[in-house]
């Protein structure tokens, strides 16, 4: 089986998508090809590397991850491929991996890449704008197909990888000052605060955020009312804060690198 | 051949489907997933019973249907898989199949469910608020791959599965109250009239809706100008409102549950 | 292998493309379908047309493209499938494949063309409203499992199916009066003017659009700095305008079929 996911910005109206499927099974015609997003901000590498490494380790070993929000397409930046345990990920190397990364270092995963400089992996004619067309999707389809990493390039160390800084909650006496981290369809605020870090039985815990005081975290949405400002674990076991049935970050105006005081009463 | 559709109110950027996927290759590498929809309106089980019972049975038989619009996630709502005639659905016990089991009674279908208990089928760790990935995605893998329905839990009556109230035409001297069941992107006027109610010829049929009076129903969009309001049988053989190449629903600030009258004259 | 490639204004929110993929499933359970979008501006079949062309012919040879952008479901319109180059069409004949038959005369691409005539090929019933689940789904699944395409009707000369006027750069004493011709995701600014009517080396090209000047054609955004206005060749080979990390349409208030001025200095 040869599964390929797909991350980028190109949203799904232009075709571009598609462009970058077509050329996949010219290549392997048996690639299983999913998407994880297409509707990644504009240029936002930062949300990029969060939704990435959130749904990559999800999918079976083997799986070639394909990532491009690319905003120094055809500058001097490098393109790189490689092996995160037992993952692939091909992307333009300006922090879009920052976070896989960051999970494999936390999970002691080894991690193996490769820049991209064999053009014989790529489309015969190389744009200046569209890298995820002629260089990413050949490359991960030749990976899909068996291809050994070592035949796209030189190897790079994983310490030379362009990395974004990641929000860290900050210590304080009775708690941290956390951040939020990702802003989710819902509008459910991601803050960067571990589940793991707060007491196992959950008491005693309040939030304030934008003059709001929340106390207690609940085991889920469901366990307030229509409306509620609440605080739960969520799936990737974060402090998050969620209007039940509604939207926070509308009602709260919140906008992602937001400082919130969360304090052990 | 394995195929499994999904639909959810989770949307496409946040990565939250490809979870799901991913989660599913993981345990039934050979299925073959295909979306129906992840732009149900957030926590609205109604639009979702309408738009899942619209596409499902499209699908060829044996196919698994996992439906997640789950504002109960978390809480005490129960879950359920089951076959109704020849295709399976996987959803939250909450209405979400309401739609689904009318056309079972209409056709006369058998209809065989079973709560989900047999945490064996889920993944090990099962989170609060993300059971699409948890316990839904993995139960609709397994079925697909030929686990029998009665592995997952306990046969619950179809009669005891939580049904939402439907809107039905209300009888009048000369024709029907009828109101809209559903808006399409497009801004069409679904109502809940079906065609079948109005005279063969379509003739003697006048609908008024806030304040605007169609006489006649047309064949097709095509059979007026552009810009004109009128009513068509749809695809699904529904009374529809329509502006040909516009917007009804922009137009005439349209809400689903509006009611209509449809007058035979 | 079966390709089969969806092409609609249907969006992804009410399930329809779903249907369209489970009626071909039903017909040809070993296609593989894939999107190049769904989000066509409901009834513009001149967006359609650029969207199509500009994706399909990045497909392995022997894929089925399936379009449906259609005003005129259910009225005299006739529907067409046919073969150009090496890659299969069917559509409505509105003028949806324009760009596909240009790209086929520029090539000297071979086209052959048959009405859709044979109702066995078809859906039973058949609406008059969503001939894409109808009759463009059920040929496409048909043609993509090797039903030959003389079996669906009788022959339609390329001449004959319809065609839309394609925006052309007006040739001026120093240049040219050129026109956008597409509006990407980004807010980028496709042009109709090729890129190789330019000088090979982009010096001396000043483009005048909105009261903007703009000097000179840049390799890529990456080369200017955010907020700038640039002139690059996109990857499509046209002349594009953009705003680096930004969006052009939105700063300049820019609409498919401005005109614009493209000076050679």
């Amino acid at each position: 089986m040869s599964f390929i996911t797909l991350l980028t910005d190109f949203g799904l109206k232009d075709g571009t998508v598609g462009v970058m499927k077509g050329v996949i099974w010219g290549i392997c015609p048996q690639a299983r090809i999913v998407d994880i997003s297409h509707h990644i901000a504009p240029q936002d590498v930062f949300e990029g590397a969060f939704v990435l490494a959130r749904a990559a380790f999800y999918f079976p070993r083997g799986t070639v991850h394909v990532a491009v929000v690319d905003p120094g397409v055809g500058t001097g930046r490098a393109a790189v491929a490689g092996q995160v345990g037992e993952h692939f990920f091909v992307a333009p190397d300006n922090g879009l991996l920052t976070r896989v990364l960051a999970r494999a270092q936390a999970g002691g995963w080894s991690v193996r890449f490769v820049r991209l400089e064999n053009a014989r992996y790529w489309r015969e004619e190389i744009s200046r704008t569209f890298h995820g067309r002629d260089v990413f999707s050949p490359v991960g389809a030749h990976l899909a197909c068996g291809t050994p990493l070592g035949a796209f390039g030189s190897p790079i160390q994983a310490d030379a990888l362009v990395r974004l800084p990641q929000s860290q909650p900050r210590r304080l006496e009775n708690g941290w000052e956390a951040h939020i981290q990702y802003i989710d369809v819902f509008g459910n605020l991601f803050t960067d605060l571990p589940a793991a870090w707060l007491p196992e039985d959950r008491r005693g815990v309040r939030v304030s955020y934008k003059g709001m005081v929340i106390e207690g975290v609940l085991p889920s949405y469901g366990h307030a009312k229509a409306g509620d400002l609440v605080a739960v674990i969520n799936s990737e076991n974060w402090l998050e804060l969620a209007v039940v049935n509604g939207n926070a970050a509308e009602r709260l105006k919140a906008r992602t690198g937001d400082a919130l005081l969360v304090e052990l009463t």
